[in-house]
């Protein structure tokens, strides 16, 4: 128990509907506190809830953004009230364009570049960092290599906080400067992103007023990614999809995206109709896809070899629950190759409009596997969860796309060259 | 009148509430058409409408984007079955923050980095393409340097239809990149932008089948800027603010917000009460600042010389109109140099976590400047406009900003770099 909590339970904690927290394999439940793994069975803790009733219309009329839906998260009851970035409520996309070029009848695009820093992580840490001033924290903390960073340090910015963001040193400078802008503490650590996340860990455990957003407040964080699914069902006019294709890095938000459709279906939100969660991989890094290709029900760590950068996790927390997920839901994980990466963010940008970074590449390219394949059924609603934005992977399509031609300045010389 | 207007005519033209266009200077009317300068007097066509009776209750109903406004835009009235981009609804944030560093009492900041493709120039080219659709074209064209060409390009793709985007061939490789990713037909010129240009305009005149959105369809373009005051009255409850602080290229969208504002007044959408519209420039580019400082009604052209390059158009089309807005409104405008620039996205990332490009920079620092001239009132509710996104112009901040320190990976070495 940290200082940090002790100094914040002089006043009533007011997390919403969490309750206490409760560890994912044996259910030992324990009071809320900035804690992740439990003491018991060492397994990953989450939060437990009593939600009540809620209601359509309540969520209806709530802001648009992801405190919509704060009676479903760990969050205080006024959280739409305090500095924070205010994501979500971002674009779902009907892909009739993207639909015939995969050949498929129905498909949706869930389009995440349109949160504060273009990332889903927004999602996430606009909870940690709500559920982080509950329990008196002062400090946003994260270990990173590019969205989380920006995420943690415009959300510690807004609010007035401090921030400490890790990073290899060896990042590239455009991930750098789109962190160091915000003026936090953006420390650049000579070693890689297993060394990083390592000192993170330690950092966590002796700096008692940090909250390390996916670290020591991760059971809080990791709730963020259910507005996904939530917002995917409202916005299909509360129901939920048949098929969704989500990316896998840690696991989390796959498991978090069943969390929220089934918590939307207990609730009465939605009807309990049935989906299956299909998860992404780029075989560079694709420890889960290989594990369930194989029947295996725990995940070999790998060392990741990808351009998608952004899920080269080689050994993800929640990988046996994406396994449990995905085979309970009845859906299939694949993996892409990085030339199969970058198809997909062309395929996606020229038939949407929609620009997506590496992970989404992921995400487009395993599903037109998945379909070619036969696993992904082409007659079933389907949607695609697009998380990153193209802005920030822009060596993913260098030396690939470029003018059609270059011109003098006649109108004679670009008739021909559109016509060659 | 063109042949792609005649095609279309055969079928009855739905513009929504658009009935005729009528020539800014002197009223002369004439029928919707995709024409930009009227025959009569040579003043630009503006849009008339018979706009009928709009409820509150009918906006809110309306989709989350700026289709909930389409019975004050001229666009079909299915315009939201129509495949597009879906712009707009972005967030408007209370900036309390920066309002304590400026000195203001209360601010708020329309993020309108939130669009698809970051920038407001989605929602110009979104109405430009319903309405270029409904006159029959089939091509989405522009000369750009960047924020456009992205929107262009994107916004084609998403309709499934050819794009020519004309930039100079010296433009940097990330925005080719951004623009090139879309596959349409991106085309470089051999000059500068003066140099597109002409060509574009060029082009417009001798191909029929080409919707040059800030050319030909100019009109119906420009009418999407009002979305951004229709969004700041519904966002802060349904009432205009007192102050607003726009940037200026061309000058359209400062004269087009004033115009939203006046027609939620007239609408009785909102209480008509005072405001006034405040004009940014990059001195670099500050032909209407100048202008006004002097109290000249016309704008004498210059050659820009800003890292403001979004602004930077050296010969203002609405110029003239921007100073009777300003004036009839009791702004003013100012223009604020590049180094003021840099503070001023470093400022607003520092205190509401929003990175902005370098037009959003030339706003704040405007604003900052208003302020300790005592010409903007810090005592009266106050909007900043911020059109675009800080990833687009990353070199703004180059060699600016960047880790606080390196340090080999323990914990002792972290806790030692932030004392230091």
């Amino acid at each position: 128990m940290t200082a940090a909590l002790n100094s914040s339970t002089k006043r009533a904690l007011d997390l919403g509907p969490a309750v206490e927290l409760i560890s994912k394999e044996e259910g030992h439940r324990q009071p809320l506190a900035p804690e992740f793994v439990s003491a018991e069975d060492f397994s990953p803790l989450e939060v437990a809830y009593d939600f009540g009733r809620i209601r359509r219309e309540d969520i209806e009329a709530g802001p648009n953004n992801i405190w919509r839906y704060k009676k479903l998260l760990p969050v205080p009851s006024n959280v739409e009230e305090i500095p924070n970035t205010e994501p979500g409520c971002t674009r779902l996309v009907k892909a009739d364009r993207l639909a015939k070029a995969l050949g498929v009848k129905n498909l949706w695009v869930k389009d995440d570049t349109g949160n504060p820093t273009h990332s889903f992580k927004d999602r996430v840490v606009a909870v940690a960092l709500a559920a982080a001033r509950e329990f008196g924290f002062d400090t946003l903390a994260c270990p990173s290599t590019g969205n989380l960073a920006n995420a943690v340090a415009a959300a510690a910015a807004r609010a007035g906080w401090q921030s400490v963001v890790l990073i290899p040193s060896s990042l590239e400078r455009a991930k750098v400067l789109t962190t160091a802008v915000y003026d936090g503490n953006l420390i650049a650590v000579d070693g890689n992103y297993d060394d990083v996340n390592r000192l993170a860990t330690q950092l966590a455990a002796e700096n008692e007023t940090w909250a390390f957003v996916n670290v020591n407040v991760r059971p809080y964080y990791s709730e963020g990614s259910k507005t996904l699914a939530f917002e995917v069902a409202e916005q299909l006019g509360w129901r939920l999809p048949e098929q969704i294709v989500v990316p896998i890095a840690s696991g989390s938000q796959l498991t978090k995206v069943d969390k929220g459709f089934r918590e939307f279906g207990q609730l009465g939100l939605v009807e309990e109709t049935p989906y299956k969660v299909f998860g992404a991989q780029a075989t560079g890094c694709s420890p889960v896809s290989t594990a369930f290709r194989n029947g295996h029900d725990v995940v070999q760590p790998v060392k990741p070899d990808t351009i998608a950068r952004s899920l080269a996790i080689g050994n993800p927390a929640d990988g046996p629950y994406v396994l449990d997920t995905v085979g309970r839901t009845g859906g299939a994980i694949e993996d892409v190759s990085d030339e199969e990466v970058v198809e997909g963010i062309r395929l996606l940008a020229r038939t949407e409009g929609i620009f997506t970074e590496t992970a989404g590449g992921v995400t487009v390219a395993t599903a037109k596997k998945l379909i070619e394949t036969g696993k992904l059924d082409p007659e079933a609603e389907t949607v695609l969860l697009i998380t990153g934005d193209g802005l920030k992977t822009l060596d993913a399509i260098e030396g690939r796309v470029g003018p059609k031609a270059t011109v003098p300045p006649s109108a004679d010389a670009v008739r021909k060259a559109l016509e060659s």
